[in-house]
């Protein structure tokens, strides 16, 4: 078992370190725990922070076989519910195990990622203002993952960070999310699409009109165009870019259509034992379409363009789920995602429109 | 059969005149043509100007039953397509089915509404540029009505005409809307909510804090504070005040992910016999389903705030949505919309925030 200081130990330079947020989230801490652990067993070099209360993690460790030269608990005993409002949870609740990671990956240099399956308005804030970010990136965003109808994915930049944005930040939206499709999913040529009200390049506001230009003036993507918001699952696009404001209306609305609509045809099946015996014959099917459309399958979504790899989980994350999560980090560690981003985006830096 | 000339006879005053444009949609000109006859029918006080190519229209009628002295037919040779740029179309093509009834809608004062299933777009920006407003109205918004999960419905204003507002503008959409939801669909104190990233009265950008403010300080309407778009269809709203960016991709990312789970579900029906098998046992619940998806059976899209009535029903519009539009518009006459508006506006007219 590792040591369980306030500040963890400095260890060997060739581990990647990570901080695993262990409460806050439905299946918190034990999802949380058995994640990591799936994680650091597929993963030599990866070496596990955990934070939380001390004795419950020990207590759920101890009927565990794991690597205890890998791992080690940094004691945090409050958490952060989801009703709090972020910006009283970052400055009040400074001893909970979200913010003391936060606080842990600003301050040591060897810690490389974080991930959380706790509230996601207080990740986000605090990530924006208690992490750097990426020399050259003016405002870090937030992009989830959605699964497309045609088996694949789509990322959705940014999709709360930044509730007002201008042409400039999207350009650099796009160019963050763009490498993350590619070098994190293994996508080629990510189709990057600029989310506005119609095709035509003329469409919407003027931040919308200027920065369909800049897309189209930048090499390094792959801009497609405008899409319209009903073709974001069609699987045309890899990635969209827009403010955090329609971002978060474009993945939440999308989040709770299919819910209510599952939740009406389960309800319409048990209204009649004869739909109850078709459903029967189709369990299986409902059963993969359930999983389908489990968001937890896709990973997490990741803050880009912050100096420190921050990954949240969603909040019903099980174990699968929080491993991913982790396999994610540790993905965008091992691809040098930030020194990519930075190389890029200090091509534009002194760019005017 | 009525007159044939361009510009029609001015008719008994207790008439309710109304201008169908019988050319655009997917059904035109024969379901505009029937849900005008049928609306007629309904209605003894319905007066109805057909726009469109005068032989095609004739031709249709003279195989229906119908009282030729309260109908007539303006000719106008083109039509509008959807794939068209609204501004070009307006500029243009003044002889389409669309336009011609817009320009007799502003020049006649005895005609009170329009119907069209036409080109969103032409006709948005057609009625934005073209029809005057109600007076002490800022802007006129669009406002589309969706099917809720527990059977009833949800308006959104604007989903479409603004893209960029001001908290003013988002109050005197919330009149509007409001005063609609009573007064057309019956609904008593319509609870209206601020489409907003997050509950808390200070999430969001400015304009939506300062919405807030003025929303919870306007004794008309019935505020109910913050909705995040996972909840549009939750039936906790009767009507969703955004600006029009967000309010387009709130709708279209519905309609987007309901038409994406129908298409997928159906694939995956037919990728097994024994889903085939079930899913026959459940044929009437499928089609049931896909009739409560149907937007069409929940009335067309309205023009708030201008001084005549704007009705766009679905392109896809059968006779019977057809009809449906017809009477939306001639109820919004009936119980003095805009009149209703101007009063509750007009005391607003110099509220300075």
């Amino acid at each position: 078992m590792g040591e369980h200081a306030d500040s963890p130990q400095q260890t060997d330079n060739t581990m990647i370190k990570m901080l695993i947020d262990c409460f806050g989230g439905d299946h918190s801490p034990e999802a949380n725990v058995d994640g990591a652990l799936a994680a650091m067993t597929n993963n030599p070099d990866l070496y596990l922070i955990l934070t939380g209360d001390e004795t419950t993690l020990q207590n759920y460790l101890k009927t565990k076989t794991y690597d205890a030269s890998r791992l080690e608990i940094v004691h945090a005993p409050e958490v952060i519910g989801c009703e709090e409002r972020p910006i009283d949870a970052i400055r009040l609740k400074k001893e909970s195990s979200m913010i003391k990671a936060v606080r842990l990956l600003r301050d040591r240099d060897d810690i490389s990622a974080m991930v959380s399956t706790g509230s996601t308005g207080a990740l986000v804030a605090a990530a924006l203002t208690r992490i750097g970010r990426v020399k050259g990136v003016i405002r870090p965003a937030f992009c989830p993952i959605l699964p497309t109808m045609n088996g694949g994915i789509v990322g959705i930049c940014d999709s709360g960070a930044n509730v007002e944005v201008t042409p400039e930040h999207l350009r650099q939206f796009a160019i963050m999310s763009s490498l993350y499709m590619e070098k994190v999913y293994n996508i080629e040529k990510p189709r990057v699409a600029l989310l506005n009200v119609g095709k035509e390049a003329e469409k919407g506001d003027e931040i919308r009109q200027k920065a369909h230009f800049l897309l189209s003036e930048t090499p390094e993507i792959h801009f497609v165009g405008n899409m319209e918001s009903r073709d974001l699952l069609s699987g045309n696009y890899d990635v969209v870019v827009c403010d955090g404001f329609s971002g978060n209306v474009l993945v939440k609305t999308t989040e709770g259509t299919a819910l209510e609509l599952l939740k009406k045809l389960k309800k319409d099946i048990y209204s009649r034992t004869i739909y109850k015996l078709g459903a029967l014959l189709m369990k299986r099917m409902f059963m993969e379409e359930k999983e389908f459309m489990n968001y937890q399958n896709y990973g997490g979504s990741v803050m880009l363009g912050t100096s420190k790899t921050v990954v949240k989980g969603h909040g019903s994350s099980k174990a699968v789920a929080v491993e991913k999560c982790i396999e994610q980090a540790y993905k965008m560690e091992v691809c040098s995602l930030s020194a990519k981003m930075e190389e890029i985006i200090m091509r534009y830096e002194h760019y005017e429109y």
